[in-house]
């Protein structure tokens, strides 16, 4: 991807974020890497969604986290990081305060897979990370919402392309995938699930969905089996 | 109807199931059924709402469930066969995930009829399949959920014009009606009551409609005693 | 006022009614009448709000019921009639599903007076109506359902202007107001206040607002010695 | 800030409430202080929001709360300038009855800080005031509104500038900051952490945010540390 796309992607995601309805005031940031040019392109910090121009967002290197210009990048730019760095296989990071799934993060809950909705995006529960100590707090803190995401991923043995987001304590999710444009698609998914799952709470105890439907559904979108969607044509 | 009108009702349904606030990403579809043609016409699978022409439509034959092009039909397509092949009447059916419906059907608890809205479109309580067995899932599982929504009508002894949709246990709800156009003014109607019993029982226990309020609800909109809605015009 | 102008209150309130966020499908109508003329304007039966024209509006003599035409009157209209006839001081009604407001009449519950957006525009508890007896659904099922909102007023000693509206059990709201533009901003304030007593029930158990802030907020906005808004011009 | 750019200000801020999903009818108004010219520009009472031109915003003397015309303030103005008296580093006030931030009002409970949306714009728990005594509300409502928040300040050692906004108890929120645009700001971050908290309750038991990452999170935003946002440009 040159550079023009990379900012245009950006770009679009995080307008797209606005209009999805994920997000009010500045509340989240969408980012894409390209790893062939050791670069992540992110929204600048605090700017509004709806203004938003490709040659406003910010590239930052994959390595150092230099920034490139020609702002400064969001403040969660350390947090994108850690995920680039920690699970090659993603392209794109979406951060939002999306208001359900911002309720379980900051529950502490993770959020269970009750339907298929849930399995046609997530193989399994959506995890949640412990919360921060102090002195991950006081320093390098957003590289440590990083990281403890990805401690979650690790001690669980959790695939990131097969479970795309996380839920950070006290804080909101942090969702991915293999694009940007994926990423925005998983965080849409979340909170939809997590407005599901809050409504059925009150209907009565919650019951996970049988492990085989779960399997199904997954399987039946992501994977060599899955028959969802057209199929992929070869290049010409 | 020929096939252009045909393909015309099926994709004005898919773009007013996305337009109607039932839908987010690509979690829904509608179809029709030209039973004299012997074809149902169905929303591509995978495909966005707000781009879909007539022409991107699939048809599939009623009999045998072959695909003519020119897209792979909805993943969901072999649930609608099922419930074309088993309720002669319906002329179009509608799957949404839209949240509080969906939030029942995680629960696996059909919803009463509980005012006159409900009794306006359903006359009864909205029903729920049992789960899928394994096997059920493992081979033929989207024929298998039509399947178990056609097993609870026959059980129940429902007639699927007078209760014009089901909940799906763990997966959502199915609606359908006498054409394309109806099955998605049911399934709106189906969120707006699944939304309203939600809110009620956070009010107190829920007490059923009064039977007679119910009969003479449904009956207002629906049979030879219906005074809802435009006297029908004989034809010239 | 003259019929044109009639019947483009009629048709603008019942086309605000769906821009409001009120009303999904057809659930729903506003009138108004002309004591002068004797008649009352309402939307016709199952017409779509969107494509609604004041040349589509259903004009009905208050007397004696009788549709003047276009076309058939909503079949809610005997319970307007119902109330025009009982409250002298009311010109608009409009009846709504609004989902908050409709979770309440179905609970069969008032909603208690629970702060000063509700004393903004009802002077106490919304009411709500006993249920129907069996042999009042059977005949004149409107007329008796405007019927038991007229006895719980008489009952309760309520004055109609002063509490502009009524639920009736497992039903849903009918709202009233000097104007059809009242009633219509009456039905908006009631589902708003419905929607903040539902989410201020899940907090903990609900304190009626005091009486004097009940008694300062509604005489604020109503009666001599109303403050709020522009003083009223006298013509020229 | 000139009175024309004033009167743009707090025009465009009442559409933007407006348009911000915060504001049902009339239910709201915003203001900003000019303190050098001595003046408060206020929405005109029961003005609509759409229709709002600069020209109709209203001028009130911060001293003596006289009106300038050209119509009759909005009936909350003796609250603001209540709080523009006490608050010296406030340039604007926004009052809304946004429906989860009312409902924690009415119920009388400050919302605890229970995640990093809370602590990113109010630095500790968003206060309640006590009820108005009956003789305060009889007498100067309006301005009596004002002093209780002032004594919930004083009483708890609140800073304004760090809390900006406070529940009256059985009302709604009064919410501020350094200008009208801050105060809008800080509105709609209000509903969002309202809503979130609200649907966190349904979860399980609260817990609040850990004191270290509410400190973290408010002065990545605020006071001489900040580093959210992009640095503030020497004028030339």
């Amino acid at each position: 991807m040159d550079e023009r796309s990379l900012r245009e992607a950006v770009c679009q995601a995080n307008r797209d974020l606005a209009g999805a309805g994920l997000i009010v005031l500045a509340f989240g940031n969408a980012s894409a890497a390209d790893r062939a040019a050791g670069v992540m392109a992110i929204k600048p910090s605090g700017a509004t969604y709806r203004d938003l121009r490709p040659e406003d967002i910010v590239l930052v290197t994959l390595a150092d986290g230099e920034a490139l210009g020609p702002a400064r990048p969001s403040s969660d730019a350390p947090t994108h990081l850690r995920l680039y760095r920690a699970f090659e296989g993603i392209g794109g990071v979406v951060h939002t305060h999306s208001p359900y799934a911002t309720s379980w993060a900051q529950a502490g809950r993770p959020i269970p897979c009750l339907g298929t909705t849930h399995a046609d995006h997530f193989h399994g529960p959506v995890p949640v990370t412990r919360g921060l100590l102090p002195e991950e707090i006081a320093t390098d803190y957003e590289a440590n919402t990083g990281a403890v995401i990805v401690e979650r991923f690790r001690a669980d043995g959790l695939d990131p392309l097969e479970v795309p987001g996380c839920l950070v304590a006290g804080h909101g999710p942090f969702v991915w995938g293999a694009t940007v444009g994926e990423a925005l698609a998983n965080a849409i998914a979340l909170e939809h699930i997590a407005a599901i799952a809050t409504h059925q709470l009150a209907l009565g105890p919650a019951t996970e969905l049988p492990p085989a439907l779960l399997e199904r559904h997954f399987s039946r979108k992501h994977g060599p089996g899955a028959y969802y969607g057209q199929p992929v044509r070869e290049p010409a």
